[in-house]
């Protein structure tokens, strides 16, 4: 696919789902150079290596990265900025740095500062992929195959080091294309952190009803479907919709605003403006359903 | 499963997801008696037909029930008052009917409308099943299969009539279980009615921001599964959450009022009471997954 050496030596900081997954796609695509994975207790670093997924499993970041040629920073947003400080004394000059981050301002400032003069070789970047699962043995080879890895480089990104990063997006399978940092927020902000709110606040409210056992027995398949991403980790998600603020506070300030309207016309009895809402929400997910498979679901 | 005798002849009123599932349920468990559909137009009358639905397809509700020993009403629930007015004349006097609405209350008020002294014979039912697809192609046989069915008889209701339209759901697959009327509604509200508003809002107000093209090229698969019952029939929908208003508003303003408060957290970079929601949804939606499953997904 590309005619670009392979790195020799990759350091993975953080082998849960996302970190994991690249590791065990890596390796299920034959790559040949060292794999060193950081982690973040000793129990960890044994089940890394227990499950093959790297060479050498470290609990220390700078440890991890020093002599490889390309570091891929795959830990929580909320730790990004304390990862970045720690491995930045002990990387090698030529190192390339990528992240996978689903907020890309808030680690692209924590990029600057730790990396300073280095930020030339940080490439931002975001796979659009994952599942409810989190941990070590969340991962699995195909996690990236055919999903979009969406790169945000900045003005002082080295064009190599770009294309060092989308190289081994490739490799894992992933259609990788470009965007502004500011824009990638904004449209992640709509289609993945709202929606993760959303999903986590239905659940906690009806958990938090009386009734709330015997209501999750009479739920269905569509509710499940739903409150899916409402599984996702609490802490992760918690740091994605802080971290990313500025982007989710205007979609769910409109999205509160619009359930506030379609309440109103509920307590009206008033069908017309429930019925415009629902026609167009399902006219634009059939349309999404079927530019994403190719057919109606 | 039972010894009653199996009715002579059902009548379906409405051969869609609902109503075209049971009757390819009866076909499949080889119902040997009389099986009419009603449908609304007579393109569906011999769609109905050419797919071996039914015996006899007829767009009269009247002409369908007449020697009917069984009616199920498997029309929308915004429908069933004008159904049940036009079938009641044509009821056999012993004939049993039952209903499939999402609401109950409203349905029961319908019934007691249009049969007046005969309302012994009507038994207020629920499946607890579906998909986000609809009309006369969109059943299969087994859609009851394992799914719970909710019957809401009231003091009226006959012991007999109850016992046959038990039986039915029973031969379908179906678990069957009573409630009182006005807790289904005040259930059902919470787990089925709020997220379908839910995930129209969220489509509805994405699909009229102005990126949203793009907004949806960059969407992921927890997206698809969180807005797949946004692609379900709108004015469907439009009537249920009208229908059953006086249990779908409390909930509805409570959810507004813990997003508000999430907005208020994250507007303030708080992440201690996001932390918190998160972690109750994640648990109760794990628990919610493990009863379901008897495993985690």
């Amino acid at each position: 696919m590309s005619s670009r050496p392979e790195p020799e030596s990759i350091a993975i900081i953080g082998l849960g789902l996302i970190g994991g997954s690249i590791a065990r796609g890596l390796r299920a695509d034959n790559y040949r150079g060292r794999l060193v994975g950081c982690v973040t207790t000793s129990d960890h670093a044994e089940r890394a290596c227990a499950l093959g997924l790297v060479d050498a499993a470290v609990t220390d970041p700078a440890d991890a990265v020093r002599g490889a040629s390309l570091v891929v920073v795959a830990v929580p947003v909320g730790a990004m900025a304390a990862v970045l400080a720690d491995i930045a004394p002990a990387l090698a000059p030529d190192a390339v740095v990528t992240d996978v981050g689903s907020t890309k301002l808030s680690v692209i400032a924590d990029a600057k500062a730790a990396l300073g003069a280095g930020i030339g070789r940080f490439v931002p970047g975001h796979p659009i992929a994952g599942t409810e699962h989190s941990g070590i043995d969340a991962g699995f080879a195909t996690l990236y195959r055919d999903r979009r890895v969406i790169l945000t480089p900045t003005p002082e990104t080295d064009a190599d080091a770009l294309a060092t990063v989308e190289t081994l997006w490739q490799r894992l399978g992933g259609r990788v294309s470009e965007m502004d940092p500011a824009h990638h927020d904004e449209v992640l902000a709509a289609t993945s952190h709202l929606p993760h709110v959303l999903a986590f606040a239905l659940v906690d409210t009806l958990a938090r009803m009386a009734e709330r056992t015997e209501i999750f027995d009479y739920a269905a398949g569509g509710f499940a479907d739903f409150t899916r991403i409402a599984s996702s980790d609490p802490q992760l998600w918690s740091d994605i919709v802080t971290a990313n603020a500025s982007a989710v506070l205007p979609v769910l300030e409109r999205y509160i605003g619009d359930l506030e309207a379609l309440r109103g016309a509920i307590a009206a009895g008033d069908k017309e403006p429930l019925e415009a809402s629902f026609g167009r929400a399902k006219h634009a997910r059939d349309r999404f359903t079927q530019s994403r498979n190719g057919t109606s679901e």
